[in-house]
Protein backbone atom coordinates (compact mmCIF):
# COMPACT_ATOMS: atom_id res chain seq x y z
CA UNK A 1 0.00 0.00 0.00
CA UNK A 2 2.78 2.11 0.76
CA UNK A 3 4.41 1.29 -2.48
CA UNK A 4 0.95 2.12 -4.52
CA UNK A 5 0.62 5.03 -2.72
CA UNK A 6 4.10 6.68 -2.87
CA UNK A 7 3.70 5.27 -6.95
CA UNK A 8 0.68 7.46 -7.74
CA UNK A 9 1.54 10.37 -5.57
CA UNK A 10 4.80 10.88 -7.48
CA UNK A 11 3.25 10.14 -11.24
CA UNK A 12 0.68 13.01 -9.88
CA UNK A 13 4.12 15.48 -9.12
CA UNK A 14 5.34 14.03 -11.87
CA UNK A 15 8.48 12.98 -10.67
CA UNK A 16 10.12 9.75 -10.42
CA UNK A 17 9.67 6.87 -8.11
CA UNK A 18 11.89 3.39 -7.23
CA UNK A 19 9.82 0.94 -5.61
CA UNK A 20 12.54 -1.85 -3.49
CA UNK A 21 9.81 -5.13 -3.14
CA UNK A 22 10.43 -8.75 -2.27
CA UNK A 23 10.60 -11.29 -4.65
CA UNK A 24 7.45 -12.67 -3.48
CA UNK A 25 4.95 -9.98 -3.29
CA UNK A 26 0.85 -10.73 -4.12
CA UNK A 27 0.98 -10.11 -8.13
CA UNK A 28 -2.05 -7.77 -7.48
CA UNK A 29 0.10 -5.42 -5.64
CA UNK A 30 3.41 -6.16 -8.18
CA UNK A 31 0.54 -4.38 -10.98
CA UNK A 32 -0.70 -1.52 -8.78
CA UNK A 33 2.84 -0.11 -8.31
CA UNK A 34 3.44 -0.73 -11.89
CA UNK A 35 0.58 0.61 -13.34
CA UNK A 36 0.93 4.05 -11.38
CA UNK A 37 4.14 4.50 -13.17
CA UNK A 38 7.12 3.15 -10.45
CA UNK A 39 9.84 1.70 -11.15
CA UNK A 40 10.16 -1.98 -9.46
CA UNK A 41 13.52 -3.33 -8.46
CA UNK A 42 13.13 -7.01 -6.40
CA UNK A 43 15.06 -8.29 -3.57
CA UNK A 44 15.29 -11.62 -1.73
CA UNK A 45 12.69 -11.70 1.09
CA UNK A 46 14.64 -10.57 4.00
CA UNK A 47 16.20 -7.45 5.68
CA UNK A 48 19.42 -7.27 4.98
CA UNK A 49 19.00 -8.12 0.99
CA UNK A 50 15.93 -5.21 1.18
CA UNK A 51 19.11 -2.58 2.67
CA UNK A 52 21.27 -3.53 0.35
CA UNK A 53 18.83 -3.40 -2.25
CA UNK A 54 17.82 0.05 -1.23
CA UNK A 55 21.08 1.03 -0.93
CA UNK A 56 22.25 0.14 -4.02
CA UNK A 57 19.12 1.80 -5.84
CA UNK A 58 19.70 5.14 -3.97
CA UNK A 59 23.29 5.09 -5.33
CA UNK A 60 22.07 4.73 -8.63
CA UNK A 61 19.15 7.28 -8.82
CA UNK A 62 19.57 9.84 -6.06
CA UNK A 63 16.42 8.95 -4.61
CA UNK A 64 15.24 10.01 -1.30
CA UNK A 65 14.09 6.94 0.91
CA UNK A 66 10.75 7.25 2.15
CA UNK A 67 10.39 4.77 4.66
CA UNK A 68 6.82 2.57 5.10
CA UNK A 69 5.76 3.50 8.65
CA UNK A 70 8.99 4.04 11.39
CA UNK A 71 9.74 7.73 10.33
CA UNK A 72 8.17 11.12 11.48
CA UNK A 73 7.35 12.29 8.37
CA UNK A 74 5.50 9.22 7.45
CA UNK A 75 3.54 8.90 10.96
CA UNK A 76 2.60 11.93 10.27
CA UNK A 77 1.44 11.56 6.76
CA UNK A 78 -0.37 8.54 7.55
CA UNK A 79 -2.09 10.47 10.14
CA UNK A 80 -4.04 12.54 8.31
CA UNK A 81 -6.71 10.19 7.60
CA UNK A 82 -8.12 11.00 10.58
CA UNK A 83 -8.04 14.97 10.03
CA UNK A 84 -9.86 14.01 6.88
CA UNK A 85 -12.63 12.09 8.61
CA UNK A 86 -13.39 14.03 11.36
CA UNK A 87 -13.42 17.14 8.58
CA UNK A 88 -16.16 14.73 6.72
CA UNK A 89 -18.01 13.21 8.85
CA UNK A 90 -21.19 14.37 9.96
CA UNK A 91 -21.56 14.32 13.63
CA UNK A 92 -18.06 14.59 16.44
CA UNK A 93 -16.36 11.03 16.84
CA UNK A 94 -16.31 9.68 19.67
CA UNK A 95 -13.62 7.23 19.08
CA UNK A 96 -11.08 6.37 16.26
CA UNK A 97 -9.88 2.55 15.61
CA UNK A 98 -6.94 1.85 12.93
CA UNK A 99 -4.86 -1.73 12.38
CA UNK A 100 -1.32 -1.94 13.69
CA UNK A 101 1.41 -3.76 12.10
CA UNK A 102 4.37 -1.70 12.02
CA UNK A 103 1.93 0.99 13.88
CA UNK A 104 3.03 4.43 11.30
CA UNK A 105 -0.89 4.21 11.04
CA UNK A 106 -1.80 4.00 14.35
CA UNK A 107 0.98 6.23 15.92
CA UNK A 108 -0.11 9.25 12.99
CA UNK A 109 -3.91 8.54 13.81
CA UNK A 110 -3.16 8.98 17.58
CA UNK A 111 -1.36 12.45 16.90
CA UNK A 112 -4.04 13.47 14.70
CA UNK A 113 -6.61 13.05 17.75
CA UNK A 114 -4.07 15.25 19.87
CA UNK A 115 -6.70 18.07 21.22
CA UNK A 116 -9.79 16.72 20.54
CA UNK A 117 -12.10 14.28 22.45
CA UNK A 118 -11.55 11.18 20.14
CA UNK A 119 -10.42 8.24 21.69
CA UNK A 120 -7.95 5.69 19.98
CA UNK A 121 -7.71 2.17 19.70
CA UNK A 122 -5.46 0.00 17.63
CA UNK A 123 -6.67 -3.60 16.23
CA UNK A 124 -4.24 -6.26 15.83
CA UNK A 125 -4.43 -9.87 14.29
CA UNK A 126 -4.05 -12.53 16.79
CA UNK A 127 -1.23 -13.83 14.94
CA UNK A 128 0.82 -11.36 15.02
CA UNK A 129 0.09 -8.95 18.09
CA UNK A 130 3.11 -7.63 19.38
CA UNK A 131 2.06 -4.53 19.78
CA UNK A 132 -1.03 -5.74 21.98
CA UNK A 133 1.71 -7.74 24.16
CA UNK A 134 4.39 -4.69 24.09
CA UNK A 135 1.75 -3.37 25.66
CA UNK A 136 1.38 -5.69 27.99
CA UNK A 137 4.92 -5.99 28.81
CA UNK A 138 5.39 -2.60 28.52
CA UNK A 139 8.42 -2.79 26.46
CA UNK A 140 8.51 -3.33 22.38
CA UNK A 141 8.77 -6.77 21.05
CA UNK A 142 11.29 -6.38 18.28
CA UNK A 143 10.59 -10.15 16.52
CA UNK A 144 7.62 -11.64 15.93
CA UNK A 145 6.92 -15.18 13.85
CA UNK A 146 3.36 -14.01 12.08
CA UNK A 147 0.82 -15.97 11.18
CA UNK A 148 -2.26 -14.80 10.27
CA UNK A 149 -4.66 -13.83 6.75
CA UNK A 150 -3.46 -10.02 7.46
CA UNK A 151 -0.44 -9.89 5.50
CA UNK A 152 -0.02 -6.30 5.94
CA UNK A 153 0.28 -6.31 9.42
CA UNK A 154 2.46 -9.05 10.02
CA UNK A 155 5.67 -6.79 10.54
CA UNK A 156 6.64 -5.72 14.49
CA UNK A 157 5.60 -2.35 15.66
CA UNK A 158 8.23 0.05 15.02
CA UNK A 159 10.89 1.95 17.03
CA UNK A 160 9.60 5.39 16.82
CA UNK A 161 5.94 3.87 17.17
CA UNK A 162 6.35 2.05 19.93
CA UNK A 163 6.17 4.75 22.20
CA UNK A 164 3.52 7.01 20.89
CA UNK A 165 1.17 4.06 20.61
CA UNK A 166 2.02 3.23 24.23
CA UNK A 167 1.47 6.95 25.22
CA UNK A 168 -1.94 7.93 23.48
CA UNK A 169 -3.50 5.16 22.31
CA UNK A 170 -6.38 3.57 24.86
CA UNK A 171 -6.19 -0.09 23.77
CA UNK A 172 -5.22 -2.55 21.14
CA UNK A 173 -8.14 -4.95 20.61
CA UNK A 174 -6.87 -8.29 19.26
CA UNK A 175 -8.92 -10.50 16.64
CA UNK A 176 -8.87 -13.91 15.11
CA UNK A 177 -8.32 -14.51 11.90
CA UNK A 178 -12.11 -15.97 11.67
CA UNK A 179 -13.08 -12.53 12.72
CA UNK A 180 -10.90 -10.79 10.47
CA UNK A 181 -12.47 -13.02 7.31
CA UNK A 182 -16.00 -12.64 8.35
CA UNK A 183 -15.57 -9.15 8.78
CA UNK A 184 -13.99 -9.01 5.25
CA UNK A 185 -17.07 -10.80 3.76
CA UNK A 186 -19.75 -8.01 5.27
CA UNK A 187 -17.67 -4.93 4.03
CA UNK A 188 -17.45 -6.40 0.71
CA UNK A 189 -21.18 -7.64 0.42
CA UNK A 190 -22.78 -4.31 2.43
CA UNK A 191 -20.26 -1.63 2.15
CA UNK A 192 -19.23 -2.79 -1.29
CA UNK A 193 -16.01 -2.35 -0.61
CA UNK A 194 -12.98 -4.72 -1.82
CA UNK A 195 -10.64 -4.77 1.12
CA UNK A 196 -7.66 -7.08 2.07
CA UNK A 197 -7.97 -8.53 5.57
CA UNK A 198 -5.51 -6.26 6.63
CA UNK A 199 -8.00 -3.61 5.89
CA UNK A 200 -10.32 -5.43 7.82
CA UNK A 201 -9.06 -5.35 10.92
CA UNK A 202 -10.20 -2.77 12.51
CA UNK A 203 -13.72 -3.39 11.61
CA UNK A 204 -13.29 -6.82 12.99
CA UNK A 205 -12.03 -5.44 16.67
CA UNK A 206 -15.62 -3.11 16.51
CA UNK A 207 -17.58 -6.18 16.15
CA UNK A 208 -15.82 -7.90 18.89
CA UNK A 209 -17.18 -8.43 22.20
CA UNK A 210 -14.11 -6.60 23.64
CA UNK A 211 -14.90 -3.46 22.42
CA UNK A 212 -18.56 -3.62 22.66
CA UNK A 213 -17.78 -3.80 26.30
CA UNK A 214 -16.18 -0.54 26.25
CA UNK A 215 -19.58 1.20 25.79
CA UNK A 216 -18.62 3.89 23.70
CA UNK A 217 -21.47 6.77 23.33
CA UNK A 218 -21.33 8.01 19.96
CA UNK A 219 -19.65 7.68 16.62
CA UNK A 220 -16.88 5.10 16.09
CA UNK A 221 -14.40 5.76 12.91
CA UNK A 222 -13.01 3.04 11.60
CA UNK A 223 -10.06 3.14 9.45
CA UNK A 224 -10.04 1.07 6.39
CA UNK A 225 -6.82 0.07 4.52
CA UNK A 226 -5.70 -1.30 2.19
CA UNK A 227 -7.57 -3.39 -0.43
CA UNK A 228 -4.80 -5.61 -2.06
CA UNK A 229 -6.80 -8.80 -3.13
CA UNK A 230 -5.26 -11.14 -5.95
CA UNK A 231 -9.11 -11.49 -7.48
CA UNK A 232 -7.62 -14.49 -9.63
CA UNK A 233 -7.84 -16.99 -6.42
CA UNK A 234 -10.41 -17.99 -4.71
CA UNK A 235 -11.75 -15.48 -1.86
CA UNK A 236 -10.58 -16.19 1.72
CA UNK A 237 -13.93 -17.63 3.30
CA UNK A 238 -14.67 -20.03 0.37
CA UNK B 1 -31.45 -3.42 -5.96
CA UNK B 2 -35.32 -1.71 -5.66
CA UNK B 3 -35.95 -4.39 -3.13
CA UNK B 4 -32.97 -3.40 -1.48
CA UNK B 5 -33.33 0.35 -1.66
CA UNK B 6 -36.80 -0.01 -0.54
CA UNK B 7 -36.50 -2.34 2.55
CA UNK B 8 -33.70 0.08 4.00
CA UNK B 9 -36.17 2.99 3.10
CA UNK B 10 -38.85 1.67 5.27
CA UNK B 11 -36.74 0.52 7.84
CA UNK B 12 -34.83 4.04 8.17
CA UNK B 13 -38.64 5.51 8.26
CA UNK B 14 -40.07 2.56 10.30
CA UNK B 15 -42.91 1.55 8.18
CA UNK B 16 -43.17 -1.92 6.88
CA UNK B 17 -42.08 -3.48 3.86
CA UNK B 18 -43.47 -6.44 2.18
CA UNK B 19 -41.49 -7.92 -1.34
CA UNK B 20 -42.61 -10.00 -4.18
CA UNK B 21 -39.19 -11.92 -5.87
CA UNK B 22 -39.46 -14.55 -8.13
CA UNK B 23 -37.95 -17.72 -6.62
CA UNK B 24 -34.75 -17.96 -8.64
CA UNK B 25 -33.47 -14.62 -7.14
CA UNK B 26 -29.82 -14.87 -6.35
CA UNK B 27 -29.08 -15.87 -2.56
CA UNK B 28 -26.66 -12.72 -1.72
CA UNK B 29 -30.40 -10.46 -3.05
CA UNK B 30 -32.74 -12.36 -0.76
CA UNK B 31 -30.27 -12.21 1.75
CA UNK B 32 -29.97 -8.43 1.71
CA UNK B 33 -33.64 -7.16 1.40
CA UNK B 34 -34.21 -9.74 4.63
CA UNK B 35 -31.29 -8.19 6.56
CA UNK B 36 -32.85 -4.57 5.94
CA UNK B 37 -36.16 -5.82 7.32
CA UNK B 38 -38.75 -6.74 4.50
CA UNK B 39 -41.09 -9.58 4.68
CA UNK B 40 -40.60 -11.76 1.42
CA UNK B 41 -42.98 -13.16 -0.66
CA UNK B 42 -41.87 -15.50 -3.53
CA UNK B 43 -43.42 -16.18 -6.61
CA UNK B 44 -42.74 -18.50 -10.14
CA UNK B 45 -40.58 -16.15 -12.39
CA UNK B 46 -42.67 -14.71 -14.72
CA UNK B 47 -44.95 -11.34 -14.91
CA UNK B 48 -48.74 -13.29 -14.65
CA UNK B 49 -47.47 -14.67 -11.33
CA UNK B 50 -45.65 -11.67 -10.09
CA UNK B 51 -48.57 -9.99 -10.63
CA UNK B 52 -50.68 -12.31 -9.29
CA UNK B 53 -48.89 -12.39 -5.90
CA UNK B 54 -48.51 -8.72 -6.06
CA UNK B 55 -52.36 -8.41 -5.85
CA UNK B 56 -52.65 -10.58 -3.09
CA UNK B 57 -50.03 -9.37 -0.96
CA UNK B 58 -52.18 -5.95 -1.17
CA UNK B 59 -54.76 -6.96 -0.23
CA UNK B 60 -53.41 -8.61 2.68
CA UNK B 61 -51.41 -6.22 3.74
CA UNK B 62 -52.65 -3.02 2.02
CA UNK B 63 -49.51 -1.77 1.02
CA UNK B 64 -48.62 0.46 -1.84
CA UNK B 65 -47.41 -0.79 -4.83
CA UNK B 66 -43.95 0.74 -6.02
CA UNK B 67 -42.75 -0.47 -9.75
CA UNK B 68 -39.06 -0.81 -10.17
CA UNK B 69 -38.91 1.59 -12.92
CA UNK B 70 -41.83 2.25 -15.38
CA UNK B 71 -43.44 5.20 -13.01
CA UNK B 72 -43.12 8.78 -12.54
CA UNK B 73 -41.91 8.99 -8.91
CA UNK B 74 -39.69 5.63 -9.17
CA UNK B 75 -37.85 7.79 -12.58
CA UNK B 76 -37.61 10.98 -10.46
CA UNK B 77 -36.13 9.16 -7.45
CA UNK B 78 -33.74 7.59 -9.56
CA UNK B 79 -33.07 10.88 -11.29
CA UNK B 80 -31.95 12.20 -8.14
CA UNK B 81 -28.15 10.37 -8.42
CA UNK B 82 -27.32 12.46 -10.77
CA UNK B 83 -28.55 15.82 -8.83
CA UNK B 84 -25.88 14.23 -5.78
CA UNK B 85 -23.39 13.56 -8.30
CA UNK B 86 -23.68 17.41 -9.70
CA UNK B 87 -23.34 18.43 -5.86
CA UNK B 88 -20.80 16.87 -4.97
CA UNK B 89 -18.59 16.69 -8.20
CA UNK B 90 -15.16 19.04 -7.73
CA UNK B 91 -16.00 20.96 -10.97
CA UNK B 92 -19.17 20.72 -13.66
CA UNK B 93 -19.49 17.55 -15.49
CA UNK B 94 -19.58 17.62 -19.24
CA UNK B 95 -21.91 14.69 -19.53
CA UNK B 96 -23.37 11.33 -17.59
CA UNK B 97 -23.50 8.11 -18.51
CA UNK B 98 -26.48 5.32 -16.83
CA UNK B 99 -26.95 2.02 -17.47
CA UNK B 100 -30.47 1.01 -19.15
CA UNK B 101 -32.48 -1.93 -18.40
CA UNK B 102 -35.96 -0.93 -17.68
CA UNK B 103 -34.78 2.47 -17.94
CA UNK B 104 -36.24 4.04 -15.42
CA UNK B 105 -32.65 5.40 -13.86
CA UNK B 106 -31.67 6.56 -17.23
CA UNK B 107 -34.95 8.51 -18.11
CA UNK B 108 -34.77 9.75 -14.30
CA UNK B 109 -30.92 10.65 -15.01
CA UNK B 110 -31.99 12.44 -18.25
CA UNK B 111 -34.74 14.63 -16.59
CA UNK B 112 -32.50 15.67 -13.73
CA UNK B 113 -30.01 16.90 -16.19
CA UNK B 114 -32.38 19.16 -17.63
CA UNK B 115 -31.44 23.01 -17.27
CA UNK B 116 -27.74 21.66 -16.86
CA UNK B 117 -24.84 21.34 -19.51
CA UNK B 118 -24.38 17.77 -19.06
CA UNK B 119 -25.23 15.16 -21.98
CA UNK B 120 -26.62 12.39 -20.89
CA UNK B 121 -26.01 8.84 -22.44
CA UNK B 122 -26.67 5.47 -21.31
CA UNK B 123 -24.88 1.98 -21.59
CA UNK B 124 -26.46 -1.03 -22.43
CA UNK B 125 -25.31 -4.79 -22.68
CA UNK B 126 -25.38 -6.17 -26.48
CA UNK B 127 -27.76 -9.19 -25.31
CA UNK B 128 -30.11 -7.22 -23.90
CA UNK B 129 -29.76 -4.10 -26.40
CA UNK B 130 -33.44 -3.48 -26.58
CA UNK B 131 -33.50 0.27 -25.77
CA UNK B 132 -30.93 0.96 -28.70
CA UNK B 133 -32.02 -0.85 -31.09
CA UNK B 134 -35.70 0.82 -30.76
CA UNK B 135 -33.91 4.45 -30.81
CA UNK B 136 -32.63 3.47 -34.04
CA UNK B 137 -35.70 1.88 -35.04
CA UNK B 138 -38.20 5.03 -33.62
CA UNK B 139 -40.31 3.02 -31.26
CA UNK B 140 -40.03 0.81 -28.44
CA UNK B 141 -39.10 -2.85 -28.39
CA UNK B 142 -41.34 -4.96 -25.74
CA UNK B 143 -40.04 -8.29 -25.52
CA UNK B 144 -36.35 -9.26 -25.56
CA UNK B 145 -34.81 -12.61 -25.45
CA UNK B 146 -32.23 -11.31 -23.00
CA UNK B 147 -28.62 -13.22 -22.90
CA UNK B 148 -26.28 -11.36 -20.85
CA UNK B 149 -24.17 -11.40 -17.76
CA UNK B 150 -25.57 -7.73 -16.84
CA UNK B 151 -28.65 -9.46 -15.44
CA UNK B 152 -30.18 -6.30 -14.00
CA UNK B 153 -30.69 -4.96 -17.47
CA UNK B 154 -32.61 -7.95 -19.05
CA UNK B 155 -35.63 -6.37 -18.25
CA UNK B 156 -36.72 -4.42 -21.80
CA UNK B 157 -37.30 -0.30 -21.50
CA UNK B 158 -40.49 0.61 -19.78
CA UNK B 159 -43.57 2.52 -21.77
CA UNK B 160 -43.08 5.50 -19.82
CA UNK B 161 -39.22 5.54 -20.00
CA UNK B 162 -38.82 5.17 -23.80
CA UNK B 163 -40.15 8.46 -25.10
CA UNK B 164 -38.19 9.97 -22.21
CA UNK B 165 -35.04 8.35 -23.03
CA UNK B 166 -36.14 9.06 -26.80
CA UNK B 167 -36.37 12.93 -26.27
CA UNK B 168 -33.59 13.45 -24.00
CA UNK B 169 -30.81 11.00 -23.73
CA UNK B 170 -27.90 11.95 -26.84
CA UNK B 171 -27.03 8.28 -27.49
CA UNK B 172 -26.98 4.45 -25.86
CA UNK B 173 -23.54 2.70 -26.02
CA UNK B 174 -24.02 -1.19 -26.80
CA UNK B 175 -21.00 -2.97 -24.82
CA UNK B 176 -19.89 -6.65 -24.84
CA UNK B 177 -20.00 -9.07 -21.72
CA UNK B 178 -16.34 -9.06 -22.22
CA UNK B 179 -16.20 -5.76 -21.53
CA UNK B 180 -18.49 -5.40 -19.06
CA UNK B 181 -16.47 -7.98 -17.15
CA UNK B 182 -13.56 -6.63 -17.92
CA UNK B 183 -14.95 -3.06 -17.06
CA UNK B 184 -16.13 -4.98 -13.65
CA UNK B 185 -12.53 -6.56 -12.50
CA UNK B 186 -10.56 -3.10 -13.25
CA UNK B 187 -13.20 -1.12 -10.55
CA UNK B 188 -12.66 -3.85 -8.30
CA UNK B 189 -9.23 -3.89 -8.51
CA UNK B 190 -8.62 -0.16 -8.72
CA UNK B 191 -11.64 1.46 -7.42
CA UNK B 192 -11.78 -1.06 -4.73
CA UNK B 193 -16.02 -1.10 -5.58
CA UNK B 194 -18.26 -4.52 -5.46
CA UNK B 195 -19.73 -3.99 -8.30
CA UNK B 196 -22.33 -6.23 -9.95
CA UNK B 197 -21.94 -6.55 -13.96
CA UNK B 198 -24.76 -4.61 -14.39
CA UNK B 199 -23.31 -1.93 -12.21
CA UNK B 200 -20.23 -1.98 -14.13
CA UNK B 201 -22.07 -1.65 -17.93
CA UNK B 202 -22.19 2.29 -17.69
CA UNK B 203 -18.00 2.36 -16.44
CA UNK B 204 -16.89 -0.19 -19.77
CA UNK B 205 -19.45 2.00 -21.90
CA UNK B 206 -17.10 5.12 -21.37
CA UNK B 207 -14.05 2.76 -21.92
CA UNK B 208 -15.38 1.97 -25.06
CA UNK B 209 -14.03 3.04 -28.78
CA UNK B 210 -17.52 4.51 -29.76
CA UNK B 211 -17.56 6.89 -26.87
CA UNK B 212 -14.07 8.04 -26.74
CA UNK B 213 -15.09 9.06 -30.23
CA UNK B 214 -17.43 11.54 -28.91
CA UNK B 215 -13.98 13.67 -27.87
CA UNK B 216 -16.06 14.89 -24.95
CA UNK B 217 -14.35 17.38 -23.14
CA UNK B 218 -14.50 17.75 -19.66
CA UNK B 219 -15.79 15.58 -16.29
CA UNK B 220 -17.90 12.31 -17.06
CA UNK B 221 -19.99 10.90 -14.44
CA UNK B 222 -20.87 7.25 -14.07
CA UNK B 223 -24.00 5.81 -12.65
CA UNK B 224 -22.62 2.66 -10.83
CA UNK B 225 -25.34 0.37 -9.65
CA UNK B 226 -25.80 -2.75 -8.29
CA UNK B 227 -23.11 -4.42 -6.14
CA UNK B 228 -25.03 -7.57 -5.68
CA UNK B 229 -22.43 -10.30 -6.26
CA UNK B 230 -22.79 -14.38 -4.88
CA UNK B 231 -19.30 -14.01 -2.93
CA UNK B 232 -19.33 -17.77 -2.85
CA UNK B 233 -19.34 -18.60 -6.31
CA UNK B 234 -16.29 -17.87 -9.02
CA UNK B 235 -16.29 -14.45 -10.30
CA UNK B 236 -17.17 -13.97 -13.38
CA UNK B 237 -13.62 -13.29 -14.78
CA UNK B 238 -12.02 -16.61 -13.62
Amino acid sequence: NHAGALALAARERGIGCFVVMPLNSAQPKIEAVRSYGAEITFCEPNAPARESTLKMLQERTGATFIPPYDAVNTILGQGTALLELIEQAPEPLAAVIAPVGGGGLLAGTAIAADGTNVRVFGAEPAGAADCAQGLADGRRIEHVNAETVADGLRTPVGKLNFPIIQERVEGVIVVSDEEIVQAMKLMWERLKLVVEPSGAAAFAAIRSKAFQELDIKGPVGVIVSGGNVDLSKPLPWI
